[in-house]
Protein backbone atom coordinates (compact mmCIF):
# COMPACT_ATOMS: atom_id res chain seq x y z
CA UNK A 1 0.00 0.00 0.00
CA UNK A 2 1.36 3.15 -0.51
CA UNK A 3 -0.41 5.75 2.31
CA UNK A 4 -0.55 9.37 1.61
CA UNK A 5 2.25 10.04 4.23
CA UNK A 6 5.66 8.45 4.23
CA UNK A 7 8.19 8.33 7.14
CA UNK A 8 11.84 9.34 6.92
CA UNK A 9 14.12 7.86 9.34
CA UNK A 10 16.75 6.31 11.05
CA UNK A 11 15.64 4.24 14.07
CA UNK A 12 18.37 5.87 15.76
CA UNK A 13 17.69 9.23 15.32
CA UNK A 14 15.59 12.19 16.40
CA UNK A 15 12.95 10.49 14.36
CA UNK A 16 12.04 8.58 17.22
CA UNK A 17 10.07 11.56 18.20
CA UNK A 18 7.94 12.02 14.90
CA UNK A 19 7.37 8.17 15.35
CA UNK A 20 5.65 8.87 18.42
CA UNK A 21 3.41 12.04 17.14
CA UNK A 22 2.90 8.96 13.91
CA UNK A 23 1.59 6.99 16.33
CA UNK A 24 -0.57 9.22 18.02
CA UNK A 25 -2.36 10.90 15.25
CA UNK A 26 -3.35 6.88 14.26
CA UNK A 27 -3.06 7.55 10.47
CA UNK A 28 -1.27 5.01 7.96
CA UNK A 29 2.30 5.84 7.14
CA UNK A 30 4.81 4.13 5.15
CA UNK A 31 8.34 4.03 6.88
CA UNK A 32 11.23 4.63 4.50
CA UNK A 33 14.57 3.65 6.15
CA UNK A 34 17.81 5.66 5.25
CA UNK A 35 21.22 5.07 6.66
CA UNK A 36 23.96 7.95 8.34
CA UNK A 37 26.53 9.16 5.54
CA UNK A 38 24.77 6.82 3.00
CA UNK A 39 21.79 6.94 1.32
CA UNK A 40 20.82 10.26 3.96
CA UNK A 41 23.52 12.19 1.86
CA UNK A 42 22.72 11.32 -1.57
CA UNK A 43 19.94 12.04 -4.27
CA UNK A 44 16.68 11.22 -4.15
CA UNK A 45 17.02 11.87 0.12
CA UNK A 46 18.54 15.37 -0.51
CA UNK A 47 15.49 16.75 -3.27
CA UNK A 48 13.25 15.96 0.63
CA UNK A 49 15.91 17.62 2.99
CA UNK A 50 18.88 19.23 1.65
CA UNK A 51 20.33 18.94 4.75
CA UNK A 52 20.67 15.11 4.28
CA UNK A 53 19.20 14.66 7.99
CA UNK A 54 16.38 12.75 9.46
CA UNK A 55 13.45 12.90 9.89
CA UNK A 56 11.15 14.20 7.14
CA UNK A 57 7.45 13.38 6.41
CA UNK A 58 5.92 13.78 2.86
CA UNK A 59 1.98 13.93 3.67
CA UNK A 60 -0.25 14.45 0.25
CA UNK A 61 2.66 15.81 -1.84
CA UNK A 62 3.54 18.50 1.24
CA UNK A 63 7.64 18.26 2.52
CA UNK A 64 8.38 18.45 6.64
CA UNK A 65 11.46 18.96 7.88
CA UNK A 66 12.67 19.43 11.14
CA UNK A 67 11.17 17.10 14.33
CA UNK A 68 8.98 20.65 15.68
CA UNK A 69 7.91 21.54 12.78
CA UNK A 70 6.67 17.89 11.84
CA UNK A 71 4.90 17.81 14.81
CA UNK A 72 3.29 20.75 15.01
CA UNK A 73 2.21 20.32 11.66
CA UNK A 74 0.68 16.55 12.29
CA UNK A 75 -1.70 18.22 15.28
CA UNK A 76 -3.07 20.65 12.77
CA UNK A 77 -3.28 17.95 9.76
CA UNK A 78 -5.03 15.43 12.06
CA UNK A 79 -7.09 17.33 14.54
CA UNK A 80 -9.23 14.86 15.45
CA UNK A 81 -6.16 13.96 17.53
CA UNK A 82 -6.76 16.83 19.97
CA UNK A 83 -3.05 17.34 20.02
CA UNK A 84 -3.02 20.99 19.28
CA UNK A 85 -5.66 23.80 21.18
CA UNK A 86 -7.21 26.07 19.17
CA UNK A 87 -5.25 28.58 16.87
CA UNK A 88 -6.75 31.61 19.42
CA UNK A 89 -4.83 29.54 22.46
CA UNK A 90 -1.67 28.96 21.58
CA UNK A 91 0.45 31.07 23.93
CA UNK A 92 2.41 28.59 25.89
CA UNK A 93 1.78 25.89 22.80
CA UNK A 94 3.85 27.90 20.65
CA UNK A 95 6.54 29.34 23.00
CA UNK A 96 7.52 26.18 24.44
CA UNK A 97 7.82 24.25 21.09
CA UNK A 98 10.09 27.48 19.69
CA UNK A 99 11.88 27.17 23.28
CA UNK A 100 12.72 23.69 22.90
CA UNK A 101 13.90 23.62 18.99
CA UNK A 102 15.55 26.77 19.67
CA UNK A 103 17.67 27.87 22.76
CA UNK A 104 17.07 24.06 24.54
CA UNK A 105 18.64 22.27 21.47
CA UNK A 106 21.42 24.80 21.07
CA UNK A 107 22.23 24.31 25.00
CA UNK A 108 22.29 20.45 24.26
CA UNK A 109 24.06 20.36 21.04
CA UNK A 110 26.72 22.63 22.83
CA UNK A 111 26.94 20.86 26.24
CA UNK A 112 27.63 18.03 24.30
CA UNK A 113 30.88 19.40 22.86
CA UNK A 114 31.86 21.11 25.90
CA UNK A 115 31.09 24.48 24.12
CA UNK A 116 30.43 27.74 26.52
CA UNK A 117 29.79 30.67 25.26
CA UNK A 118 32.12 32.95 26.85
CA UNK A 119 29.96 35.41 29.24
CA UNK A 120 30.61 38.33 27.17
CA UNK A 121 28.16 36.79 24.15
CA UNK A 122 25.56 35.36 26.34
CA UNK A 123 23.37 38.34 25.52
CA UNK A 124 23.24 37.21 21.92
CA UNK A 125 23.17 33.21 22.23
CA UNK A 126 19.41 32.46 22.43
CA UNK A 127 20.24 30.23 25.64
CA UNK A 128 22.37 32.43 27.61
CA UNK A 129 24.50 29.21 28.56
CA UNK A 130 23.68 25.84 29.79
CA UNK A 131 22.29 26.95 33.56
CA UNK A 132 20.56 29.38 31.82
CA UNK A 133 18.42 27.18 29.64
CA UNK A 134 17.73 24.70 31.98
CA UNK A 135 16.94 26.86 34.58
CA UNK A 136 14.68 28.32 32.18
CA UNK A 137 12.60 25.10 31.36
CA UNK A 138 12.30 24.64 34.94
CA UNK A 139 10.91 27.73 35.85
CA UNK A 140 8.48 27.85 32.68
CA UNK A 141 7.30 24.20 33.36
CA UNK A 142 7.17 24.91 37.11
CA UNK A 143 4.28 22.94 38.81
CA UNK A 144 2.37 22.46 35.21
CA UNK A 145 0.67 18.53 34.96
CA UNK A 146 0.65 19.58 31.31
CA UNK A 147 2.25 22.98 29.32
CA UNK A 148 -1.53 23.97 28.09
CA UNK A 149 -4.37 22.40 30.01
CA UNK A 150 -4.12 18.72 28.56
CA UNK A 151 -1.55 16.52 26.71
CA UNK A 152 -0.02 18.14 23.35
CA UNK A 153 2.47 18.17 20.62
CA UNK A 154 4.33 20.77 22.87
CA UNK A 155 4.84 18.15 25.79
CA UNK A 156 5.73 15.65 23.04
CA UNK A 157 8.22 17.28 21.91
CA UNK A 158 9.68 18.82 24.97
CA UNK A 159 9.47 15.82 26.95
CA UNK A 160 11.35 13.96 24.25
CA UNK A 161 14.28 16.61 24.28
CA UNK A 162 14.48 16.52 28.27
CA UNK A 163 14.01 12.85 27.95
CA UNK A 164 17.35 12.34 25.95
CA UNK A 165 19.18 14.87 28.03
CA UNK A 166 18.22 12.40 31.01
CA UNK A 167 18.71 9.39 29.00
CA UNK A 168 22.48 10.75 27.94
CA UNK A 169 23.43 11.96 31.83
CA UNK A 170 23.33 15.58 30.82
CA UNK A 171 20.28 16.37 32.85
CA UNK A 172 20.73 15.40 36.37
CA UNK A 173 17.46 13.81 37.60
CA UNK A 174 15.35 16.46 38.79
CA UNK A 175 12.09 15.50 39.82
CA UNK A 176 10.63 18.75 38.31
CA UNK A 177 12.14 16.98 34.59
CA UNK A 178 11.83 13.03 35.42
CA UNK A 179 7.88 13.50 36.86
CA UNK A 180 7.07 15.59 33.54
CA UNK A 181 8.63 13.53 31.15
CA UNK A 182 7.52 9.95 32.82
CA UNK A 183 4.40 11.23 33.05
CA UNK A 184 4.40 11.90 29.27
CA UNK A 185 5.46 8.59 27.95
CA UNK A 186 2.95 7.07 29.72
CA UNK A 187 1.12 6.28 26.75
CA UNK A 188 0.55 3.62 24.10
CA UNK A 189 2.06 5.86 21.37
CA UNK A 190 4.88 6.13 23.32
CA UNK A 191 5.13 2.09 23.99
CA UNK A 192 4.20 1.36 20.58
CA UNK A 193 6.88 3.74 18.69
CA UNK A 194 9.43 2.77 21.05
CA UNK A 195 8.88 -0.88 20.02
CA UNK A 196 8.48 0.16 16.10
CA UNK A 197 11.92 1.95 16.30
CA UNK A 198 13.53 -0.87 18.28
CA UNK A 199 12.69 -3.37 16.06
CA UNK A 200 13.67 -1.60 12.95
CA UNK A 201 16.98 -0.97 14.58
CA UNK A 202 17.36 -4.91 15.08
CA UNK A 203 16.40 -5.46 11.50
CA UNK A 204 18.65 -2.94 9.81
CA UNK A 205 21.75 -4.23 12.18
CA UNK A 206 20.90 -7.77 10.53
CA UNK A 207 20.92 -6.97 7.10
CA UNK A 208 24.26 -4.52 7.38
CA UNK B 1 -4.51 53.75 27.69
CA UNK B 2 -3.49 50.13 29.18
CA UNK B 3 -3.73 48.00 25.81
CA UNK B 4 -4.74 44.21 26.23
CA UNK B 5 -0.97 43.61 24.79
CA UNK B 6 1.88 44.46 25.87
CA UNK B 7 5.60 44.56 23.94
CA UNK B 8 9.17 43.90 25.96
CA UNK B 9 11.91 44.86 23.86
CA UNK B 10 14.66 46.77 23.72
CA UNK B 11 15.28 48.78 20.32
CA UNK B 12 18.69 47.44 19.63
CA UNK B 13 17.25 43.87 19.81
CA UNK B 14 15.86 41.05 17.77
CA UNK B 15 12.70 42.72 19.34
CA UNK B 16 12.64 44.54 15.93
CA UNK B 17 11.41 41.32 14.37
CA UNK B 18 8.60 41.69 16.78
CA UNK B 19 8.10 45.05 16.45
CA UNK B 20 7.18 44.53 12.82
CA UNK B 21 4.63 41.94 13.24
CA UNK B 22 3.47 44.19 15.41
CA UNK B 23 3.20 47.20 12.90
CA UNK B 24 1.41 43.99 10.52
CA UNK B 25 -1.29 43.50 12.92
CA UNK B 26 -2.16 46.77 13.44
CA UNK B 27 -3.83 45.84 17.27
CA UNK B 28 -3.30 49.01 19.89
CA UNK B 29 0.38 47.84 22.22
CA UNK B 30 2.15 49.52 24.85
CA UNK B 31 5.77 48.92 25.01
CA UNK B 32 7.83 48.71 27.55
CA UNK B 33 11.83 49.20 27.61
CA UNK B 34 13.87 47.31 29.21
CA UNK B 35 17.88 47.86 29.59
CA UNK B 36 20.53 45.10 29.24
CA UNK B 37 21.96 43.73 31.91
CA UNK B 38 19.56 46.06 34.27
CA UNK B 39 15.78 45.91 33.96
CA UNK B 40 15.98 42.91 32.27
CA UNK B 41 17.68 40.40 34.43
CA UNK B 42 15.23 41.54 37.71
CA UNK B 43 12.18 41.12 38.42
CA UNK B 44 9.22 41.86 37.75
CA UNK B 45 10.60 40.86 34.02
CA UNK B 46 12.10 37.52 35.32
CA UNK B 47 8.78 36.49 36.10
CA UNK B 48 7.70 37.06 32.41
CA UNK B 49 10.86 35.95 30.90
CA UNK B 50 13.04 33.92 33.66
CA UNK B 51 15.94 33.68 30.50
CA UNK B 52 16.19 37.78 31.09
CA UNK B 53 16.13 37.86 27.40
CA UNK B 54 13.80 40.43 25.34
CA UNK B 55 11.93 40.42 23.70
CA UNK B 56 8.33 39.28 25.00
CA UNK B 57 4.85 40.11 24.81
CA UNK B 58 1.93 39.66 27.21
CA UNK B 59 -1.58 39.42 24.97
CA UNK B 60 -4.69 39.04 27.39
CA UNK B 61 -3.07 37.83 30.46
CA UNK B 62 -0.58 35.34 28.49
CA UNK B 63 2.83 35.83 28.03
CA UNK B 64 5.31 34.24 24.99
CA UNK B 65 8.71 34.11 24.73
CA UNK B 66 10.81 33.60 21.37
CA UNK B 67 10.91 35.99 18.36
CA UNK B 68 9.29 32.83 16.50
CA UNK B 69 7.04 31.85 18.99
CA UNK B 70 5.63 35.61 18.90
CA UNK B 71 5.28 35.96 15.29
CA UNK B 72 3.21 32.34 15.15
CA UNK B 73 1.16 33.33 17.85
CA UNK B 74 0.61 36.99 16.44
CA UNK B 75 -0.97 35.24 12.90
CA UNK B 76 -3.50 33.07 14.75
CA UNK B 77 -4.60 35.29 17.53
CA UNK B 78 -5.24 38.41 15.12
CA UNK B 79 -6.51 36.24 11.51
CA UNK B 80 -8.14 39.43 9.71
CA UNK B 81 -4.04 39.95 9.44
CA UNK B 82 -4.05 37.13 7.11
CA UNK B 83 -0.46 36.46 8.41
CA UNK B 84 -0.53 32.60 8.29
CA UNK B 85 -2.06 30.09 5.99
CA UNK B 86 -5.36 28.02 7.71
CA UNK B 87 -4.17 25.43 9.93
CA UNK B 88 -4.81 22.70 7.18
CA UNK B 89 -2.63 23.81 5.19
CA UNK B 90 0.91 24.70 7.17
CA UNK B 91 3.61 22.35 6.22
CA UNK B 92 6.05 25.01 4.36
CA UNK B 93 4.98 27.75 7.14
CA UNK B 94 6.49 25.68 9.82
CA UNK B 95 9.02 23.91 7.83
CA UNK B 96 10.68 27.02 7.39
CA UNK B 97 9.92 28.99 10.95
CA UNK B 98 11.13 25.92 13.09
CA UNK B 99 14.23 25.80 10.75
CA UNK B 100 15.26 29.52 11.31
CA UNK B 101 14.24 29.23 15.19
CA UNK B 102 16.93 26.49 15.35
CA UNK B 103 19.39 25.48 12.45
CA UNK B 104 19.83 28.55 11.18
CA UNK B 105 19.80 30.83 14.56
CA UNK B 106 22.45 27.87 15.68
CA UNK B 107 24.54 28.60 12.45
CA UNK B 108 24.34 32.28 12.83
CA UNK B 109 25.38 32.17 16.68
CA UNK B 110 28.19 30.01 15.82
CA UNK B 111 29.81 31.89 13.39
CA UNK B 112 29.55 34.89 15.47
CA UNK B 113 32.30 33.10 17.79
CA UNK B 114 34.07 31.64 14.81
CA UNK B 115 32.83 27.99 16.62
CA UNK B 116 32.48 25.14 13.91
CA UNK B 117 31.50 22.01 15.40
CA UNK B 118 34.43 19.31 14.91
CA UNK B 119 33.43 17.26 11.56
CA UNK B 120 32.23 14.13 13.41
CA UNK B 121 30.15 15.85 15.36
CA UNK B 122 28.04 17.32 12.70
CA UNK B 123 25.47 14.84 12.58
CA UNK B 124 24.45 15.52 15.69
CA UNK B 125 24.47 19.18 15.31
CA UNK B 126 20.96 20.49 14.00
CA UNK B 127 22.89 23.30 11.40
CA UNK B 128 25.52 20.79 10.60
CA UNK B 129 27.50 23.88 9.69
CA UNK B 130 27.51 27.03 8.39
CA UNK B 131 27.87 26.12 4.93
CA UNK B 132 24.82 23.26 5.62
CA UNK B 133 22.51 25.89 7.15
CA UNK B 134 22.93 28.73 4.24
CA UNK B 135 23.17 25.86 1.66
CA UNK B 136 20.09 24.48 3.44
CA UNK B 137 17.96 27.68 3.31
CA UNK B 138 19.27 28.61 0.03
CA UNK B 139 17.93 25.37 -1.41
CA UNK B 140 14.78 25.15 0.59
CA UNK B 141 13.32 29.21 -0.46
CA UNK B 142 14.93 28.26 -4.04
CA UNK B 143 13.14 30.78 -6.48
CA UNK B 144 10.13 31.17 -4.39
CA UNK B 145 8.69 34.57 -4.26
CA UNK B 146 7.57 33.94 -0.88
CA UNK B 147 7.59 30.73 1.31
CA UNK B 148 3.88 30.08 0.95
CA UNK B 149 1.83 31.77 -1.47
CA UNK B 150 1.75 34.99 0.09
CA UNK B 151 3.63 36.90 2.47
CA UNK B 152 3.17 35.57 5.64
CA UNK B 153 4.94 35.77 9.03
CA UNK B 154 7.12 32.83 8.20
CA UNK B 155 8.53 35.40 5.86
CA UNK B 156 8.54 38.16 8.15
CA UNK B 157 10.82 35.68 10.64
CA UNK B 158 13.06 33.79 8.00
CA UNK B 159 13.85 37.37 6.23
CA UNK B 160 14.22 38.94 9.46
CA UNK B 161 17.30 35.94 10.31
CA UNK B 162 18.34 36.50 6.79
CA UNK B 163 18.56 40.30 6.88
CA UNK B 164 20.79 40.22 10.30
CA UNK B 165 22.99 38.42 8.63
CA UNK B 166 23.22 40.42 5.46
CA UNK B 167 23.93 43.26 7.72
CA UNK B 168 26.73 42.04 9.82
CA UNK B 169 28.32 40.40 6.66
CA UNK B 170 28.26 37.13 7.71
CA UNK B 171 26.43 36.28 4.82
CA UNK B 172 27.69 36.92 1.08
CA UNK B 173 24.71 39.18 -0.48
CA UNK B 174 23.69 36.40 -3.28
CA UNK B 175 20.88 37.64 -5.48
CA UNK B 176 18.92 34.49 -3.85
CA UNK B 177 18.88 36.32 -0.01
CA UNK B 178 19.29 40.05 -0.73
CA UNK B 179 16.08 39.69 -3.76
CA UNK B 180 13.99 37.87 -0.95
CA UNK B 181 15.06 39.94 1.99
CA UNK B 182 14.06 43.04 -0.26
CA UNK B 183 10.97 42.14 -1.21
CA UNK B 184 9.77 41.05 2.12
CA UNK B 185 10.71 44.27 3.92
CA UNK B 186 9.28 46.51 1.17
CA UNK B 187 6.37 47.07 3.46
CA UNK B 188 4.53 50.00 5.41
CA UNK B 189 4.70 47.61 8.63
CA UNK B 190 8.59 47.41 8.33
CA UNK B 191 9.10 50.66 7.76
CA UNK B 192 6.47 52.41 10.62
CA UNK B 193 8.58 49.52 12.38
CA UNK B 194 12.16 50.93 11.91
CA UNK B 195 10.80 54.41 12.54
CA UNK B 196 9.82 53.71 15.65
CA UNK B 197 12.68 51.47 16.79
CA UNK B 198 15.20 54.13 15.77
CA UNK B 199 13.31 56.87 17.27
CA UNK B 200 12.64 55.19 20.52
CA UNK B 201 16.78 54.13 20.56
CA UNK B 202 18.03 57.94 20.38
CA UNK B 203 15.58 58.84 23.16
CA UNK B 204 16.97 55.71 25.97
CA UNK B 205 20.18 57.03 24.42
CA UNK B 206 19.17 60.85 25.16
CA UNK B 207 17.75 59.42 28.71
CA UNK B 208 21.19 57.77 29.98
N1 LIG C 1 15.89 32.81 21.29
C1 LIG C 1 15.50 34.12 21.73
C2 LIG C 1 16.70 35.05 21.78
C3 LIG C 1 16.48 36.26 22.61
C4 LIG C 1 17.76 36.99 22.88
O1 LIG C 1 18.83 36.38 22.98
N2 LIG C 1 17.65 38.33 23.03
C5 LIG C 1 18.78 39.17 23.30
C6 LIG C 1 18.69 40.46 22.51
S1 LIG C 1 18.71 40.19 20.76
C7 LIG C 1 18.78 39.56 24.77
O2 LIG C 1 17.75 39.92 25.31
N3 LIG C 1 19.95 39.51 25.43
C8 LIG C 1 20.08 39.99 26.75
C9 LIG C 1 20.77 39.05 27.68
O3 LIG C 1 20.86 37.85 27.43
O4 LIG C 1 21.24 39.53 28.72
C10 LIG C 1 14.41 34.69 20.83
O5 LIG C 1 14.30 34.26 19.69
O6 LIG C 1 13.64 35.54 21.30
N1 LIG D 1 17.11 20.24 13.66
C1 LIG D 1 16.87 18.94 13.08
C2 LIG D 1 17.97 18.00 13.47
C3 LIG D 1 18.03 16.80 12.61
C4 LIG D 1 19.31 16.02 12.82
O1 LIG D 1 20.38 16.59 13.13
N2 LIG D 1 19.22 14.67 12.63
C5 LIG D 1 20.34 13.82 12.79
C6 LIG D 1 19.94 12.54 13.50
S1 LIG D 1 19.30 12.79 15.12
C7 LIG D 1 20.85 13.41 11.42
O2 LIG D 1 20.09 13.07 10.53
N3 LIG D 1 22.18 13.41 11.23
C8 LIG D 1 22.77 12.92 10.03
C9 LIG D 1 23.80 13.84 9.42
O3 LIG D 1 23.81 15.04 9.72
O4 LIG D 1 24.58 13.32 8.65
C10 LIG D 1 15.53 18.42 13.53
O5 LIG D 1 15.01 18.86 14.56
O6 LIG D 1 14.95 17.60 12.82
Amino acid sequence: MVADLTFYTNPQSRGQIVRWMLEEVGAPYDTEYLGYGGTMKAEPYLSINPMGKVPAIRHSGKVVTEVAAICTYLADAFPEAGLAPPPADRADYYRFLFFAAGPLEQAFSLKAVDFTPPPERRAMFGHGCWEDAIGGIERMLGDREFITGRFSAADLYVSSQLGFMLMFGMLEPRPSFSAYVARCTDRDAYRRAKQLDEQAAEELKAQA
